[in-house]
């Protein structure tokens, strides 16, 4: 029941020079199902990530930042991502560790290249050990399949509660060349600020220096994926990459320069894309909202705000309902923690003014509200005149499907 | 579908000297329910109380606070609360703060008094205007039956979501002096620290001097009241108030006395009691969730870790569903925003160990697991190891019927 998210065509999918990506069905947790994926890069690809906040980061998401941090030391490149869902081996401890590790070892062994070349990523339930013998038996199936054209099935690969793939490409033209991007993401449930149980992976065949890419993965993530919400909890495995092959030549080696900007803009519309599709997919979601908070003092403010009035279980299941009991929002924007004036406060839903200086605006009706709240797509703007800043975030409702998905998930 | 709640046998409700309460049916939001309560006060009383932080704070709350210090300023006492459900009287701006004022200057022609001795508290839907109309009109009514035996229709007179009345009565003797303490509260949804659409109402007729009053409902609200969650949402109009009507005689005048301390274990524990109530019949609960923690640097960061526990919908729907997937748990620890060791956590469901060092415990089993989450009352203890503090909170699991209440409540 995801919210107007069609199905990527296949054919839409444009292959990223540099890039290769292999599937298997491992039987990590079920049968069956493609839940091995090996992506394959050029070895003249750059790559970059941001990761999880969270304090129980996951043995995979530990793994890769050491592992992206020893390919710099040794000046090696980072040759492929390994990413199995079904099990997040999160909550594992030191056995969870050296299960990463193994994974890593038996597809360098197949690939020839040094187990630190290669990132682990993990998706699914946490606290049980992984079946590493599983997954290493899968890896043969997966090599043996890679191909450029192979994004549909990657994006298949990387689902857990997911109803259906999310993958997009789009081309850049910058100083005459042709740039490609393609990206893969999966949600769908415990997603928040700072990454959630959120796989994206974003590649191009731009050439980007180490320092920039760094810099721009940042930049989009905090425009993008950071943005979204579904519940609120932020996973333990939470990863955004992005992964420049270096193909199409002509170096981005200046986060000042035209092409950087170029480059950033087509990334960030990408990730934006992408990071939406989450949303749209949110476990159980059946309204897509936009929240968007203007005249702050701070962005981070603007945030609070936002995210109170898109994680309050009130708010989201009065979307759901199609009510226009619109107060939950104003108690939402009371509580974020900021000590706004409430007397200068006005809330729009759509084109409705909805709140006024605080209070009820004199004109508002009743039926126009219940007119946008019966929208599947829906914008709740604040504006609190307290200064010029602004954010914005994406979030769904609160459905019964949303308990039954998560009260059955392990079934 | 409460937890493990009783309907409180209305005999076990004991009166307290220089209380009377008297309700009625005004037809605020729907006909033929109790919707509006008269607690009239003995001229001998101090009254204390704490109130929503929500910046969106209702307009009774306002002119609640302005009541309280205007009395104190002139010197003259609370006379009468004066509740109504139906309506929050919330994000209604200028025309809100006159209606609270026209139902005190109302009541208070009734009761002969200033309308600054009359302390307003209304709880139902936000952004609507008070109907204050019938909420005057149905003051005779409740004046007309104010009796010292009408807790359990007052208990009825507050409810709103709420699925039965929730009062509870104990007394203590202090010096030789039997004190009587009643006290009624109602939730059921938008319940979190820092008080709730949670209105809590504790008498007793002992002689309580004001600033003890005042040191006392803090405390008292920090262990009860502060510790109850149900979505997270903190809402407009929460209050607790404590009332000593000073009939009982033998005035408490010292908060390091041993009669303080007497009284103080009997207020907290009677809070404790009605706190719980409302959890135990939050919005859909099915479960009943003490969650511990323990071993902190601060209270603060105790809880802290609660909270996000508690809050999480993954973990709220795992307990729903009677699913062990208890790395959920793990995971909301980890997000919580305090900067833990987790190698050295340690997670107990009950009597079961089922983390150790930060993964899981070598002894765990499944079976173990299931047989607590299938309980209808769970104990989760989390064990930091950083220090000695330790705090709890009081929490429910989120159902399909939490989603059906709020998706419905204006219907």
């Amino acid at each position: 029941m995801a919210v107007n998210l069609p199905l990527p065509i296949p054919s839409s999918l444009i292959p990223v020079a540099g890039i290769e990506l292999g599937h298997a069905e491992a039987g990590v947790r079920k049968a069956n199902r493609k839940d091995v994926l090996v992506m394959k890069l050029a070895d003249t690809a750059t790559v970059s990530g941001v990761f999880t906040t969270n304090r129980f980061c996951a043995a995979p998401v530990q793994v890769c930042k050491a592992h992206l941090e020893g390919a710099r030391i040794a000046g090696v490149p980072i040759r492929a991502l390994l990413i199995n869902t079904g099990n997040a081996n999160a909550g594992t401890g030191e056995p969870g560790l050296a299960n990463a590790n193994a994974t890593c070892t038996a597809l360098a062994q197949l690939l020839a290249c040094e187990a630190s070349q290669i990132l682990p990523f993990s998706t699914g339930v946490i606290l049980e050990p992984l079946p590493v013998d599983r997954i290493k038996a899968g890896l043969p199936q997966a090599i043996a399949n890679l191909q450029a054209d192979n994004w549909y099935n990657a994006a298949e690969a990387i689902m857990t509660t997911d109803t259906q793939p999310k993958a997009a490409s789009r081309s850049v033209v910058i100083n005459g060349t042709n740039i490609t991007l393609t990206g893969i993401s999966k949600g769908a449930g415990m997603i928040k600020p700072n990454m959630a149980t959120m796989l994206g992976f974003l590649a191009m065949d731009a050439k980007v220096a180490q320092p920039v890419l760094d810099h721009l993965v940042k930049q989009v993530a905090d425009q993008s994926f950071n943005c979204i919400t579904i519940d609120g909890d932020t996973s333990t495995n939470d990863s955004f990459m992005l992964i420049a092959t270096g193909v199409a030549g002509h170096e981005i080696n200046d986060v000042d320069s035209p092409e950087y900007a170029a480059l950033a803009g087509a990334v960030t519309a990408l990730s934006q894309q992408l990071a939406q599709m989450i949303v749209r997919d949110g476990e159980g979601a059946t309204k897509f909202m936009t929240i968007t908070v203007e005249g702050g003092e701070t962005v981070e403010e603007c945030r609070k705000i936002a995210y109170a009035i898109g994680h309050s279980p009130l708010v989201k299941t009065a979307f759901f309902a199609s009510d226009p009991n619109l107060g939950r929002i104003l108690a939402a924007v009371g509580y974020a923690g900021v000590d706004i004036d409430v007397s200068k406060l006005n809330l729009y839903l759509d084109d409705v003014w909805v709140a006024k200086n605080g209070g009820r605006h004199p004109d508002y009706k009743e039926e126009d509200g219940q007119r946008v709240m019966k929208q599947s797509e829906i914008t709740v703007r604040v504006k609190l005149a307290r200064g010029a800043a602004t954010a914005t975030i994406w979030t769904c409702d609160l459905s019964h499907d949303y308990v039954s998905i998560n009260a059955d998930y392990r079934s």
